[in-house]
């Protein structure tokens, strides 16, 4: 019943290379809306110069089409949209601007972002 | 251009509904070591008054060959075991208990747990 302490690597070593992840959500009424991968769709649209949704989508590294679909998810699980849409502008391709709601959630996502900057 | 105000939700509404989720795990270098749900197990087993895994991996409500793997994947991992077993005791098939790196790995994320219980 020996617990073979010759084989064991030094356990003070081990405990310096321990550390921790942490991730973190929006949601609405108990279903995941924005995480940091989605928030950061908002944030590149708010940016945006121009209000080009295509522009914002390359910004954050995401094709159009998977941009527009974070923004149909997120209009779906909350029921409303979290951008306004229009044609015309400086792109010729429509423009795109968050909302009340779009600017309200990217908002509290930013705030819980500030909240365990410190972990 | 317009924005269909007329078929838009109460936003004031659909702000109250806004909350948010969060997961912790300890890492290893990078790497996951310890979920909620294996760190459950370790407190299964440090609360096992018998010492057997049978009876701890059942008061988590898992099965004894899933929590077998945890403590094997753990060991992967970290490169040292976190619990050290025997044979005998009440049970009959063999006692674990943690040792000093389960101990300290179950203390680690006991207290992150505190740290975000505020949250």
């Amino acid at each position: 019943m020996e617990n073979k302490p010759n084989t064991e690597p030094n356990i003070e070593e081990l405990k310096s290379k321990i550390g921790f992840g942490i991730k973190y959500w929006l949601k609405f009424e108990n279903e995941s809306i924005l995480g940091s991968g989605w928030a950061k769709l908002l944030e590149c649209i708010e940016k945006s110069e121009n209000g080009s949704l295509t522009q914002a989508a390359k910004d954050c590294g995401y094709s159009y089409k998977y941009a527009w679909n974070i923004l149909k998810r997120i209009e779906k699980r909350t029921g409303m949209n979290p951008v306004i849409t229009g044609k015309g502008g400086s792109g010729g391709g429509g423009w795109v601007k968050l909302n009340e709601w779009g600017k309200f959630l990217l908002k509290k996502f930013i705030g819980l972002r500030k909240k365990f900057a410190d972990f």
